[in-house]
């Protein structure tokens, strides 16, 4: 069994043979049109296979983006990264294209549709936040926005997958490091200090780590659907579909935590309503049509962030042990993969899938692995240009001599997730190519050492890694870092290094990727990402004021064809020697004789 | 004549003096308390003396504070700058001290105020957003917040001084660039972009850049207390007494400006609310008062950016021109200045304030001079750790061997604006003081050399200048840079280079101070301070993307004693050697020969 697919899901005629049938539904509902976004019930990166109404009805793929379907027109938005693939899955003549950060939906709204035209939304696939500006933007188009009790891209699907029912399986102590209990009891202090009496959490990370739980709901994270409600008394009820859960898990929950179905929780918060109860809600995660219950039935809402979301990103001793045996395991599997591209790569027998195959196959011989923590970029020459790439049987690519191959690749192991990416040369890279690594490296290297105050927020690190590019005229279009989960999201907040301005302060024990690239369309692509862990504040001989800094957690060697020595500074040079002798020191032990041999080399000091 | 004085315009004595008279009063306007801020009708940097009513109440003379005033209690709020100099000011017998940041207004008036007080406040004192931030503090707290029509302090202070009554005078369009007339054109195409029947301009620095005047209204920034209304059609009515204007003004202004009395305004925004005009306001800027009567008579308000920040913040050909000129000039001056201090210095017969006369004597040698653009900070020793350091009678220390002194000072030239900071050593300085001069130095030299792409912001640059310091565990507590204007304020926005997200981004134009330090309390301060000027976005040798730069404005040398050479990258000599022959090539014809030999020496290569 493998993870990873190459299959599209979809294809061009999903827009022609799915229109009629949601619009159809919608003449029935009196709709004059109807929004679709990506996002689905759970807000979830990986949208369980039912909830892909997006892709249903428009043949689009990508992990973001939004439709309006109207009587006789119907347009889709994404964004930039996108721009392309939409083209290439969408069928023009059905669809329009459009820009979801440049053309405000109200603009379009206001272009196309009537005054007093009904527009349709599914107030459980829209954020409290996201529902509020689609109302903004309704009442800038002066149209009617209808919140739906049917959602009609549901009733129109005739062959929807059905809900996933995936078992839930306790998450062991030993990897979680804290109680379930104590979680609760933790939160139920914050809830306190909020006067709330119940904070309603709607997003399964959140779920799964407070409760110790894991599932297999959707691909690539190890969530179960489901719902809480955590009372400021530590108690708490968790809302799911019951045939998830055999008696080991029951027990495992303990008796704090009351179980009931999934459907139970709307009139659970109607009660809520009914007793006046203040209730404590993310705006940005939980569905409009929560709130909406809450409100009608009397309750008192408290926005606030998801109180779990902080303490999730800040990994506990064991998370942290999870974290380090976790990427010793999977940089011994990523440097046989690397041994085995560096023998075969040149010889115009690998091809892109090939290369996903045999990496996947080599972190399989874990017993630990669970699954992968996302589906493996893996971009031979122009393909390592498009960020977000994924491999399929239409555009797989052999590797070429003279090109670069770009990995970019992670694992849920039981007791970790991973991420990192290697960028390697095939054959002899061009000095351009140096050159362009070499910047990115330094770019690297200024986060991994960087010191840095309490209080500094990863938009504050940002520029470190793009000073070497910028000073050449160069830059990349995607952010620097992003927060990794324990055996959770490989994408997980507050904290981030960005330019954006909403990153979370850095706090020890919160795990972040250093993932600075370069891109030259059409040509090659160049990343270089290690996961790294903040460092507690440390006083510095002779400083005044305790510094945070990163260890990296990530063990495998960088392509050494690819660095121009001089570029580097002496400290750069020095940061790599002594990385690389931490790799070999670290992964000799865990890979085959002849692996071994090829590690040396690979990680010799320069 | 001499510009800075070195008294205290207020005393211990006045919250003991002056609270009797403010509470007769208050009892009189049926209050039970009253909320007095710092800013004044303008939100001016510099208030006017007739304006100071925090100090007059409290003896407090911080740039920032507030203070609320009840029958029985009063409390004064200030931000960390001020922690130790309220405590001088303010007699704490009668006054209880808050940290304005960490202490909410809400909170202290919840835990003071009883239910349903009456608290009064000047609507012409807080800015729309600031009333906003008011009411809500009120209705958290569950007191009555009352808008009074006269201030209770102006009535209770019997020796109030007048209102400023400065002649108005014209800036010719050799230094301002661009005539008003163009200037309003371009203004009121903005304001019909936005719908907007008018914009209500309330700035005095907006108003002295839209119709090209200046005035001596407050000290160290050329305003005139103005308001104005710009239309859509880009005729405007300037409102301002006109006894400061004479005909030599009047056929400057042009037959497009009509003149009317300040007290006209309030009249005229009422016929405004009646015709149901649409008026545009930026709601950071202006006072609540004048909202509120355009709404109570009808308008329509349209809330946004003043528009006329961003094209004053980017200084067109002639601005560029006028900077440059008065950088010569003014690096002149401080070259003599430093030669002086060099020689005169270690004698252990030169103070603070005889420094400061020094200096601002060479800087009135220039005709060209109007003004000082901030009361120079001279500050010997552990005086200079206080960033905001005034120097006065009482606090005037001797420069003495062995210590450092920190000179931050500017000119106001007719034809542009300076702010400059140098740090020298009276005698030999320590190797900790070169230590973290040199790491001041590289973050300057971070910033000076900075490439960066289109839609970057300051923000995104503060790191540069801190990341020396970070390393070697130090960092200081202030923005790295501040946009500065022409012939206007010396800090103006929307520019910034700061960790705060709120910075604009840097436009080809811009002026901002890059100036890192490093202070040490009770030992030394240490800050390098230059303008730069942004830079048109320029193709790099194989780079895909123009990058704007910095060229500095400010010409004067760096003290090379304090510099540790082999911290410096070659990079960094090699800009620190560059920039020391560009101050020597451009300043050595300007000073007189004794100082040219010593600049030579000052500037040599290292």
């Amino acid at each position: 069994m493998t993870f990873q697919n190459f299959d599209s899901p979809a294809d061009r005629t999903f827009a022609k043979r799915h229109l009629p049938l949601l619009r159809t539904e919608l003449t029935r509902q009196e709709l004059d049109g109807f929004i679709i976004p990506h996002d689905d019930e759970y807000q979830n990166e990986y949208v369980p296979a039912y909830a892909d109404r997006l892709m249903w009805v428009s043949g689009f793929t990508g992990s973001a983006g939004a439709a309006i379907v109207l009587a006789d027109r119907a347009v889709i938005f994404v964004d930039g990264r996108y721009t392309l693939q939409v083209r290439a899955q969408t069928d023009g003549d059905f669809f329009a294209f459009a820009d979801l950060v440049n053309t405000p939906v109200a603009q379009w709204l206001s272009a196309n549709v009537g005054k007093d035209a009904r527009i349709g939304f599914d107030p459980m696939l829209h954020s409290v936040d996201g529902a509020k500006r689609l109302r903004a933007a309704a009442e800038k188009a002066n149209i009617k926005l209808v919140s739906v009790d049917e959602n009609p891209v549901d009733a129109a699907w005739r062959d929807q997958p059905a809900r996933p029912k995936s078992p839930v399986v306790p998450h062991p102590l030993e990897f979680a490091g804290i109680s379930s209990e104590e979680k609760r009891a933790s939160l139920a202090s914050s809830l306190q200090e909020l006067d709330a009496d119940a904070f309603l959490m709607t997003a399964p990370a959140s779920i799964a780590w407070t409760f110790n739980i894991r599932g297999q709901d959707v691909i690539r994270t190890p969530l179960t659907l489901a719902r809480a409600l955590i009372n400021a008394d530590g108690a708490a009820t968790l809302f799911v579909d019951t045939d998830k859960l055999d008696g080991n898990v029951r027990a495992a929950l303990g008796e704090g935590v009351r179980i009931e179905s999934e459907e139970a929780l709307l009139a659970a918060l109607s009660a809520h309503g009914d007793a006046k109860k203040t209730i404590a809600i993310d705006p940005a995660q939980t569905p409009a049509k929560f709130a909406d219950i809450l409100k009608r039935a009397g309750a008192r809402i408290h926005e606030c962030a998801d109180p779990s979301v902080l303490p999730r990103a800040i990994k506990n001793a064991a998370e942290i042990k999870g974290a380090r045996d976790a990427h010793l395991r999977d940089g011994a599997a990523l440097t046989q993969f690397l041994h085995w591209l560096d023998e075969e790569g040149p010889s115009g027998g690998v091809d892109e899938i090939a290369a996903t195959q045999k990496l996947e196959a080599l972190r399989a011989e874990s017993s630990l692995l669970r699954d992968l923590s996302f589906d493996t970029i893996s971009g031979a020459g122009p393909n390592g240009a498009i960020v977000h790439y994924r491999v399929t049987q239409d555009t797989n690519r052999l590797l070429k001599i003279g090109e670069l191959f770009l990995v970019d690749s992670g694992a849920q192991y039981v007791d970790g997730t991973t991420d990192v990416t290697r960028t390697v040369p095939i054959g002899a890279p061009s000095e351009e190519m140096r050159d362009r690594f070499t910047r990115v490296l330094k770019g690297h290297i200024a986060i991994a050492t960087a010191r840095f105050p309490e209080g500094a927020t990863g938009s504050q690190l940002d520029t470190l890694a793009r000073m070497a590019l910028w000073q050449a005229g160069l830059d990349y279009d995607h952010g620097t870092g992003h927060g990794v989960g324990s055996y959770l999201g490989v994408h997980e907040g507050p904290q981030g290094i960005s330019k954006a301005a909403r990153a979370a302060a850095l706090k020890p024990g919160m795990i972040i990727s250093n993932e600075p690239g370069y891109y030259k369309t059409d040509a090659y692509g160049i990343r270089i990402e290690n996961l790294v862990l903040a460092t507690p504040p440390t006083s510095l001989p002779g400083g005044d004021r305790p510094m945070l800094g990163f260890e990296t957690l990530t063990l495998a060697p960088i392509s050494l064809a690819l660095v121009v020595p001089s570029l580097l500074t002496q400290q750069e040079r020095a940061w790599l020697n002594a990385y690389h002798q931490r790799v070999r020191n670290a992964l000799s032990a865990l890979v085959p004789e002849a692996t071994r041999d090829w590690l040396a080399a690979a990680t010799r000091a320069i």
